[in-house]
């Protein structure tokens, strides 16, 4: 099966998802990301989202609880490079991405993980 | 079509490949590359790998080729995440990735890029 890459940078992990993904994929990420963090202690991680043109519920659910898992086990979530068009179907279909942090580009990402791992 | 998004990361892109490309989209992907050196005059350009198994022999040349061509725009490539099967292959096969700078993980190819583009 397909899975996506989790890169490791300083002590925050870099997940870029390329392509839309079949729900056994991000359910795959979902747990390779929380393994990842268990194993390396990874203080946040950054999920940059700006080739989606596309989320459906149960990619904005698993990326919600994703952030929600990770912060149980000490690491920060930080969505970025959401694109308007996806801002706009998350908002109208009433998909919730409440509790999760984002920013619109990685540069962005990582100074608020920076700030916000930092003061855990 | 399919493209590889390129993430800038500071004065640096980061380029994640996480599947066998066809030659259209690296193709692409090098002139992607190119146009961001020039747009954004990133200092450099890392091009992590870890999650191939294999590399043709047009990927190996387009890597280099890509390698050389952003050096003349300024900027240096590191390539990252070499498997072992894949590093057999280029050599079995007398692939030549020789100009172009490798480490193991992004971390490394960070700091490399930052110790050869300071020096440029």
């Amino acid at each position: 099966m397909e899975r996506i890459p989790i890169l490791k940078l300083q002590s925050y992990l870099l997940v870029s998802i390329q392509t839309d993904l079949h729900d056994v994929i991000i359910t795959a990420l979902q747990e390779d990301i929380l393994k990842e963090i268990s194993e390396t202690g990874a203080r946040g991680v950054l999920i940059d989202i700006s080739a989606l043109d596309l989320v459906d519920s149960f990619m904005a659910r698993t990326l919600r609880d994703c952030g929600i898992m990770a912060g149980l086990l000490g690491a920060k979530v930080v969505i970025t490079g959401i694109q308007p068009a996806v801002a706009i179907t998350l908002v109208d279909l009433g998909l919730d991405l409440s509790g999760i942090t984002t920013a619109c580009d990685i540069d962005s990402g990582f100074e608020i993980l920076q700030e916000i791992s930092a003061i855990k």
